[in-house]
């Protein structure tokens, strides 16, 4: 794969505005693997699990290192919305980081993916109206006859969606009926100097999601403009001492997506695919899933059925009217979004304090930042 | 590119389900090359432009063929309804056919793309939640973790929009400033056997547009259920004697989401492409264009605010209401689009006698019928 995606540069320009946020539990050997890319970011590593554990970083690399203790000692009381035993955790980095834009990105996955996360975001959206040749901002692509001429400028784009090669995203009960899927395609071109051989291809495409529409948001290969929509980014309540697991990104997905249609911003899916090299155990995801899948079948209709009042000018007051509206209607589902909706306030709270002038001294990482 | 297409057989379970109808004022050569596909299925052949004039038809075909004669003898004064000059009036043979699918192609464009087609069209849609690996029901694919369980059953498909390689569909503007472009991707694939060329791809994918999402429709390659959603698959009034051309197939796409929205059915659009072999004239389609530029940024915010009452529960009902509409909130852009709702509602009382018991009988085509 490596090959495939050589002709992909890192973008120098972008080193001073974008950070990596790698939330992990491992040592972190696939740094090693991708290090001519990595090297020219500077990584935010969020340690999940058991602090006293030291995570191995490879040398040379420029990263902040987080475990518990420190998101205690930084948050205070308020530490108690950053979720513990569960890639949820990641967001913490979100909060601490002083750049623009973050790329977000599992430790079992690898690829340089952020050449195309990075015009996702530089390059406007079309949440208005539906291009069918897809992405008009992409290369030698355009709008195509019948698309409005005033809606041609876009939107702002905030959020930039990448796919995954080899194991698809599926929820627990697909796994287990479906334990050998691989997201590939197989496509015959029977040209001669490929000896008519198969070639497996994925889908070359990047695509607004249309206003108005949900969709499923998965962490493991997402970017996004953190000055833009950085406080809708919450990762939740998931993994210890919760109900629930596997659904942080969903529940921070659907929370952007409507925040991102009231405030007329944009939200991209499909290119960079990255190589997700192995497939997580569908009976502990299955544990970790159950209820959201009850529970995912009330929140959906409550997400489609939202609508912020005008008022709502910022992104704080917009998720801070979200969390009012999920502690009245989903906290009628269970008592888990009550403590949920706390702990959006929370977040923005401790996001509010820690943006602030004086609290970027209160960010204090532990390691190396050069 | 028919290499490129020789695994797609036709369908023949459907060959008494299905009509092909291809509006055109030239010779039909292009059926010859792509005869062991046409010479399976009936095809309805709408002549446009002066009727005296002889269409050579290739031997061998199962097909009718209306003249503007028999479209005036067969409508009487409703024919005013059927566009002249204008692909627009390859509606009317969607009027005539007796088959539950319909599949138009203009008669420059090359390919067997219809099994794709049935595929779209025999699988149900998504509109109401975005997946993010695309059409769920499509080989090798599903719905991705965080899709709500109750929605996986999706919803009937009414509508499948193919795409085209090539010569894209692009507005007059859009072709003057951009001559030279072309719908393809340059793609390097570094595999040693392919010598490390360059390989010309198009996206591989078929997918829901949302509820609520309106699109571009093109009639270049296009399948519906005309059982379904037949009555609202209007091109409207182009071409000979009208103020606008080449609008006819972005009108009934405007119509038909709408209508498929209030409706609870799926559009589709991707997969199949057609090889689209020849770029129409640009300082003519400008000519023709000309006031639909100015017109659709009007006509698009009327249709995204349309809200069908729920008593319509017929597509012919939400027709005649959307024909009402369309006379009382776009006549007064201008006069031609109360002239055009007079037209969707002679449409509609054309459709339901033709396609009435007695109405069968009516439709007495010329040419030969097997």
């Amino acid at each position: 794969m490596a090959q495939l995606y050589s002709s992909m540069k890192p973008t120098p320009m972008l080193k001073d505005e974008l950070d990596i946020v790698i939330p992990t539990i491992r040592n972190l050997d696939f740094l090693e693997m991708w290090r001519p890319f990595f090297e020219k970011y500077h990584l935010i590593i969020v340690q999940d699990g058991d602090p006293s554990r030291t995570i191995n970083i490879p040398k040379g690399f420029d990263y902040e290192l987080y475990n518990r203790n420190d998101i205690n000692r930084i948050l205070g009381p308020k530490s108690s919305c950053i979720s513990f035993k569960d890639s949820a955790c990641r967001c913490f980095g979100y909060m601490v980081s002083k750049k623009k834009y973050i790329y977000t990105i599992d430790d079992d996955c690898f690829i340089n993916a952020l050449e195309q996360h990075i015009k996702n975001l530089l390059t406007p959206s079309t949440p208005d109206f539906f291009n069918t040749l897809y992405d008009p901002y992409g290369d030698g692509a355009d709008f195509v006859r019948g698309y409005p001429f005033s809606m041609r400028e876009g939107a702002i784009t905030a959020v930039s969606h990448g796919l995954w090669l080899n194991i698809p995203d599926y929820d627990a009960p697909t796994q287990l009926v479906k334990p050998l899927e691989r997201n590939s395609r197989k496509f015959y071109l029977p040209l001669k100097s490929l000896n008519n051989e198969v070639v497996l291809l994925y889908v070359d495409a990047v695509m607004t999601i249309p206003k108005g529409t949900l969709f499923p948001m998965c962490g493991m290969n997402l970017a996004f403009d953190r000055e833009l929509i950085g406080p809708a980014m919450y990762f939740g309540l998931m993994g210890d001492g919760q109900p629930i697991g596997r659904y942080d990104d969903m529940w921070a997905g659907w929370c952007v997506k409507v925040i991102c249609d009231h405030m007329g911003w944009g939200v991209k899916t499909g290119l960079p695919y990255i190589w997700h090299s192995k497939a997580s155990n569908p009976f502990v995801n299955l544990r970790k899933e159950y209820n959201g899948i009850f529970w995912q079948e009330e929140a959906i209709p409550f997400f489609q059925s939202v609508t912020l009042p005008k008022e709502c000018t910022s992104v704080q007051q917009c998720y801070m009217e979200l969390a009012k509206l999920v502690k009245e209607k989903l906290g009628k589902v269970d008592p888990y979004f009550t403590k949920l909706a706390d702990g959006m306030v929370t977040w923005i709270e401790a996001w509010d304090e820690l943006n602030s002038p004086d609290g970027a001294e209160a960010k204090a990482p532990k390691g190396k930042d050069e």
